[in-house]
C-alpha cells in the first residue's frame, strides 16, 4: 500500500555515475541513468523491447541506453533510438518515468506521468546552504516502508535499540507530543538539563564545546508524505533555549530518512544527517556518517523481523498508543492519498 | 503431523543463558527465557502486543522480558507488567506455553495448556545419577520429524551411512525384532561375537578393556511419543552376557533423540549419548560427543534428499518391511494420538 | 516447454567416474551410473523404492547401484537386484531412461523409452577423429533453454556481451542470413578482410600464423532438435577463400553447445570447442577451454536476467527482427515437435 502519484528518492547520483542502474521501485522495474545530450537523469523500464533484456545492464552512449545484449539503443523518452542495421521505427516503446536530479538526490515519480511537477518536490535548505553539510548511505530492508516510519516517528525506540548511541532513559521518560498540520505529522520531545549520550557527547567535542555538563536535548520528527521523515536533533547546553539556543551554545542535527518502498514488504531505505556546525570538516561527515550507519543497521534487524511477525499473526491487532500517534497519523495521511489515487486514475494507461 | 498435547525438548539451558531465545515448534513462535523472581524457565507468544516485534530479540530484566523495540514488559505469565510511560492494564496478553526445566532440557507443551502435567515427562535416570555422563548437541533438519523417528527406529542404516564408525556389515546381516509395548516400541538387534567397529572399540579402550578380542553387541531402540527415541547399545566381550555382562566386560551407552516438531517438514534434533563408564572424564564426554555430532551429521543431506523425494513424488508408497516395523508402529502410536487430540479439542481456545 | 522423445546430453563421464550423479532432467529426477557387468552408463528414477532415499547418494557395487541409506540394490533395468535380509522379488520397479555413451557425452532419452533409436542420436565426426581436439564445460543456467537457443543463434550479441574477445564493431555491421533445412536451421555471417579480434588473434598464433593481417571471418550456426547448435567459426587470411580456405591458411573451429532443460526456466549448458588445428597441443585446448570458459560465462547474468523479465512481464511481446529469424524458426522445429508428442502419447505410462 504505496501512493504512486508522488515523488520518491530513486538513488543517489553515484549509483548511476558511468553506468545505469536497475531498480525495483514502487513494484515497478526501472533503469535509471544519466541520458540525452547534457546527462540529464531519466529513466526508462529495465526491458529491451527486442528481447527483454535488462537495459540496465547495458551502458550509455551518444545519450542513449544502450541494451548489452545486441545493441539496441533506447532513447530518454522511452523510444528506441536506433538499432545496428535496423529500423526502429515501429519498435514498442518503453514506459518512461519522470526523474529529477535535485538536492543530491534522484526523485522519481512513479505513478501516472502526467501529474508530475516537479515543485512538489519539498525544499531541502540543509542541501543547498553552504552553512550545512551531509552525510548518509543507503539500506535495502525486507519490510513494509510504513514500519520505517512508525520507526522514526516514534523515538522511544532509541532506549533500547540503540542504547550506548544515542539511546538513554530519558528518552521513554520524557512525554511525547504528536500534531497534525495538514499532511505533515509532527512529534517531539524534549528533554532538559539531562547528561548527553555518547553519540551527542561527541559532536559537542566536535563543535568545540564542553561535553561534562548538563544539556537540554531534543528530537522533533516531522512526516511528510509519501515517506520522508526530518528529525531536528540536537543538544544545547541546559538553560540556553534548547533547539532555540544560540548556535554557539548547540549541537544541532538534521536526521534525514528517504524511504522508497520496493515491494509491499521491502524498501530501499536513505539516510543521513544533515548539521550546520563544521560544515567544511570532511573527516567530521565522515565520521558522523560512520557512526550513524552502524547505528541505523540495528533497526534491520528488528524491523524485519516485526514485519515477519506481521506477516504471521495476520490477526492481531498492533496496539496504537500515544507514542504510536505519529506513525499512526502518518499512515492515515497515506491511506488518505492512497484512496484518492484510486478515485482518480490515471490520465493514461500505464 | 504431530501430536500438540505432550512433551518437546524446545531447547537446552545454555540456549537462554543470560538472553532469551525464538524458536518455531511445532508451528508455534515461542520465546523462552528465565523470568519471575527465581529466574524460572517461561516461555510466550514471541510477539510483542504492542507493535508486533519479536520478543526474543529483547532481554530480561526484573523477572520480565522487555521488548528490544519500545520496553514493553512481558511478565512470564503472558501478562504485559509495564511499559515506560504507559498503563498496560488494557493491553492484549500473550499466549503462554508450559515449560519444565529437568533432566538438562526445557521441555514445553505447545498444546492446550490446561492438559500440561509435568508428571508425563519421562523419567531419564542417566540425566540424575552421578553414574552416568551426558554429551550431546542441536541440528537443524529439513524434514519431517518422522522421517527422522523411522532412521533411527531401523539402525540397518548404519551401514551405509555410517561405515567407518559405527556402521559394519554384519547389522544388516543380523536379524532385527520389533515389539510393541502400549505406546512404546522396541527394535532390537544382537550381534554375536563380532569385531567392534571403530566407535565401539575406541570406547572399549576409553574404558580400559582390550579393543582385540570379539565381542558381543546390541542395539535396542525404544520409541516413546511423542518422538523420543532412545538406544541402549554397546559391546560386551563375547560371551559374558552381551548386554547383561557384568560392567568390567563392556562399554554400554544410551543413544538420545529427541525430535521437535519446526513445521510440517522441518524438525530440531537433539541428540546425544549417555554413558555408565568413566562418567568423570570430560576429555571423554568430549571428544565422543565430537564423534558423535560427526556421525549424525552424515544422517541430514540423506533425510533432507528423503525428504524432497517423498514431495516430488507424492503418489509413490514407500515400503514397509520387518526392518521399518520399528518406525511404521511408532507412526501408529501418534497416529492415534493426532486422532485423539483432534477428537477432543483443546478445553479453552488457542 | 520441450520435447521428450529425443536425446539430450544428460553428462560427461567424468560426473559418473565412481560415483552415481543425480541431476534433473526435463522435470525427471535422474540418477546416472555406469552399472551392469561391463560398466555400462544406466540411468533410473533417482528414488529408491524402500523408502524414498535419493538413490544418487549411493554408489555402485556388482554393477548395481547401492542405496547409501539401508541397501537396496537397484538394476540398470530398474529392477531391485538384492537387499540384505530381504526378498526383493515384490518390489516395485523404478523407471529407467535410455542412455547411451557417445562421442564423450551421457546421452539420454526422458521420453517414452519405447520410441528410443540411438540412431538418431546426431554424427559428430569432431568427437571420433585425431584430427579434432576438443574441449568443453558445463554451466547450470537459470533461464529456459531456448533463450540460449536464441542466444545462439543470433551472435550479433558478441559485439555486446563479449566485447574484447570475440566481440566486434563488424558483427552486427555485417548481414545475417538464416535459412530452414528441414528440422535443422542455419544462421550465417560473413565478416571479409576485416582486423581478427583478440580470441582469434591467438587461435591465429597458436596455429603459426601471422596475426597482423587482414582476414576473413565467419560464424555459422547450425540448430539441431532439440537443442544443439554447433557453429562453425573461423578465420582465414583474407582472400584465401575465407571458410573454403585451405587449412594452412586458416584457423577454424566448430562452438559445441549442447542445452539440456532442467525444468521450465532453467537448463544445463554443455558447451565446448572443437577444433582442427594442433589437436596434439594439450595445453592450447586448455588454454581455449579457459578462454571460452570466462567469456559463455558473460552470458549467463544477461539470460537470467533476460528469464526473470520475461516473467515479470507476461503481456510483452518480443520482437522477432531478422537477427532473431534463428531462433524464431528454431522455435517453430520444437512447437511441431512438441505438438506431435502431445498427439502421440507414449505407448506405455511412464
Amino acid at each position: 500500500m504505496f501512493p504512486k502519484n508522488t515523488w520518491y528518492v530513486a538513488c543517489t547520483p553515484d549509483e548511476i555515475d558511468g553506468k545505469p542502474l536497475g531498480r525495483k521501485i514502487c513494484g515497478e522495474k526501472v533503469a535509471i541513468f544519466r541520458g540525452g545530450p547534457e546527462g540529464k537523469v531519466a529513466a526508462v523500464e529495465d526491458f529491451c523491447p527486442h528481447r527483454g533484456a535488462a537495459l540496465s545492464l547495458g551502458y550509455v552512449e551518444h545519450g542513449n541506453l544502450v541494451c548489452g545484449y545486441h545493441g539496441l539503443a533506447m532513447g530518454c523518452d522511452g523510444k528506441p533510438a536506433s538499432m545496428p542495421m535496423q529500423r526502429v521505427g515501429g519498435f514498442p516503446c518503453n514506459k518512461t518515468y519522470p526523474v529529477v536530479e535535485r538536492y543530491g538526490f534522484i526523485w522519481i515519480w512513479p505513478g501516472d506521468a502526467a501529474l508530475a511537477d516537479d515543485s512538489l518536490i519539498p525544499h531541502l535548505e540543509w542541501a543547498v546552504s553552504p552553512e550545512w553539510a551531509y552525510g548518509g548511505g543507503l539500506y535495502h530492508i525486507n519490510c513494509d516502508y510504513r514500519l520505517m516510519i512508525d520507526n522514526l516517528m516514534d523515538l522511544t525506540h532509541e532506549t533500547y535499540v540503540h542504547h550506548g548511541s544515542i539511546g538513554q532513559d530519558e528518552i521513554d521518560e520524557s512525554p511525547v507530543n504528536t500534531k497534525v498540520d495538514g499532511d505533515h505529522v509532527y512529534t517531539s520531545r524534549y528533554m532538559d538539563n539531562i547528561i548527553a549520550p555518547p553519540f551527542w557527547a561527541a559532536a559537542l567535542r566536535a563543535n568545540g564545546l564542553d561535553d561534562t555538563v548538563h544539556v537540554d536535548r531534543w528530537q522533533v520528527s516531522r512526516f511528510s508524505p509519501p515517506s520522508h521523515v526530518l528529525i531536528d536533533v540536537g543538544v544545547a547546553h541546559a538553560g540556553h533555549g534548547g533547539i532555540d539556543a544560540p548556535k554557539e551554545h548547540k549541537a544541532a542535527a538534521i536526521v534525514v530518512d528517504f524511504m522508497t518502498p520496493e515491494t509491499e514488504t521491502s524498501h530501499w531505505y536513505f539516510w543521513g544527517m544533515a548539521r550546520n556546525f563544521k560544515p567544511e570538516d570532511k573527516e567530521l561527515t565522515k565520521s558522523i556518517r560512520e557512526g550513524q550507519g552502524h547505528i541505523f543497521s540495528q533497526d534491520l534487524e528488528v524491523l524485519e523481523a516485526q514485519q515477519r511477525n506481521v506477516l504471521d499473526y495476520p490477526d492481531r491487532r498492533l496496539l496504537m498508543l500515544n507514542i504510536d500517534a505519529g506513525g499512526v497519523q502518518s499512515r492515515r495521511v497515506l491511506d488518505r492519498m492512497i484512496k484518492e489515487e484510486q478515485n482518480n486514475p490515471a490520465t493514461e494507461p500505464a
